[in-house]
């Protein structure tokens, strides 16, 4: 069964990024993959100083197992300063080629002002350098606080349609290009 | 005075990226321009996760207010994934407008392979969206481990020019746009 | 006197690029810049092969010699599948350093769609790769078909605005860095 | 059978590019993928002006023809100025998601200079854009004059090796993708 592993590159504690990714798990889910998400605002992980092992910090480890048996990633970043968060990038420096390689990723960018490619662009090039796939369908939340309603549901139904194409060709090319169900 | 502050994004403990910073940071004080280097291993620093104030953490006000009141910024960073590194991008995500906008940016790379300039491309994006300037000169050292002596420095004479032209472009461009000595 | 030179880089008989061009060449000549705009719909180039001259077309002469006597230019570009138009880098393929290094640039895209940096982004690193400038100011101008009344202006203030900000940057910036007046 | 198509971006007589492009789908062809390449140096392709039809240029037809019934393609361009030729980015131009989406490409670059993944990002983004598939594994070919011997073969066992890795992945992953053999 296809395995996918969403990570959110947000530590604000009612982050529309963590919102977004909460919407897209559960359309991967509702395809059939199993899904789990991995909170950054939970994990306890330090800057990566280029080390190989970080042993004072079991959740690098824990990190790095999690997406290293995954076949496929959601990641979602605000977008800060027109790039992928520090946070989330500083996750992905503590991983490398055995993680992440060959996996099948899936990108949100959400930000407050006008939607914009930036962060996803920066991320589409991060994965490929790790030798990663991404999908072509992406989504970039502009105006985040008017995308919600208060029980964290998309208002605009289009962008809801989106979500769901998004989930489609995750689940359907994760399976693909790995080979599972 | 022109006042250049010069911020290194690895956290190693013999980092090349902090040795390129050095001497960059040598050739523009040679120039007659004031220099500080913000070490943000002895900083410390939280992820930034979106709040305006970090208040458990006064080197935050220190690494802004030291910025603020500079001219121009040395932004180095190690290459990590084909981007720039997580800690020199939460570094910037924990200043804004206030502190970037209207500066003189000099940008460095330095990666372990080939020569590469993604997280120089990243930078100069980054830096843009927050209204500061870049200049057109920058540096991508590749194979880092062979191009400083053991005293920690350049051992390639062409890669030295260009550490001249950097410091030289930065500091005359600096006081253009700045309009100080 | 500065000296700004306006590429539109559509060939579209009723361009919103070129529109675009005219309302941000007129803000920029009020500031009292000398303006001039090169249409590529009425120069006859070839498709760049690499090649030093093209004497068989004398219009890539006229264009290297009116860059090359300018301090800076306006590159406008419709957005085509997320870049750069190739009719705009061909032209900037048809020159190198002798005319583009140090000048000054303004960047502007057009779509019919959500605004989006990408071309804009692609313009600034290819400007770069040639030592030019680019201001940090830029213009992105989404659903380009609801942004100019039919006599060309502009129908919201606020992108008014901008243009004005980015003509008073333009033509300041040009002035510190050329030296000119 | 899967269907290869290679273009090359490059207009010059004796192309690098062309000769990379050929090299790739020697191999790709030894692959058992069925490939054609358009020489845009053969083609008689106008510049886009963002019109539907071109009827006085059958080859624009031919382009689309061929290229919609592909399943996968090679780009190969000269990295001009930091980024794609012009002449590649208006053949692009030219076509559309009726063409491009949904295809498996495999991005070269090749340059005078040191390598770099400028150009290799742009396309990235670009066949992203249009909703196409770029596989992870990509070539840059720095120095070109150095790189191939007077038959046009690869000097380099090592870029040689790369070049194998390059066509497996496109050929696999383009049969998964596509579900084609």
């Amino acid at each position: 069964m296809v395995k996918i592993i969403g990570i959110g590159g947000s530590l604000r504690t009612n982050s529309y990024t963590q919102l977004a990714l909460q919407v897209a798990v559960q359309r991967v889910e509702a395809l059939g993959a199993e899904v789990e998400i991995l909170d950054l605002r939970q994990l306890q992980l330090p800057f990566c100083d280029g080390a190989k092992e970080y042993l004072e910090y079991s959740d690098v480890q824990r990190l790095r197992d999690t997406v290293r048996n995954a076949d496929g990633l959601i990641l979602a970043t605000p977008e800060y300063h027109g790039g992928v968060s520090g946070v989330l990038k500083n996750a992905l420096d503590l991983m490398s080629f055995d993680e992440l390689s060959g996996k099948v990723t899936g990108l949100i960018s959400v930000l407050g002002g006008q939607s914009n490619s930036n962060a996803l662009n920066d991320l589409r090039l991060i994965v490929r350098w790790v030798h990663g796939w991404v999908i072509p369908e992406q989504i970039a939340i502009g105006q985040a606080w008017s995308a919600f309603s208060p029980e964290g549901k998309l208002v605009d139904e289009k962008l809801s349609q989106r979500f769901d194409q998004f989930a489609q060709s995750l689940v359907d090319n994760t399976r693909k290009l790995r080979g599972v169900n």
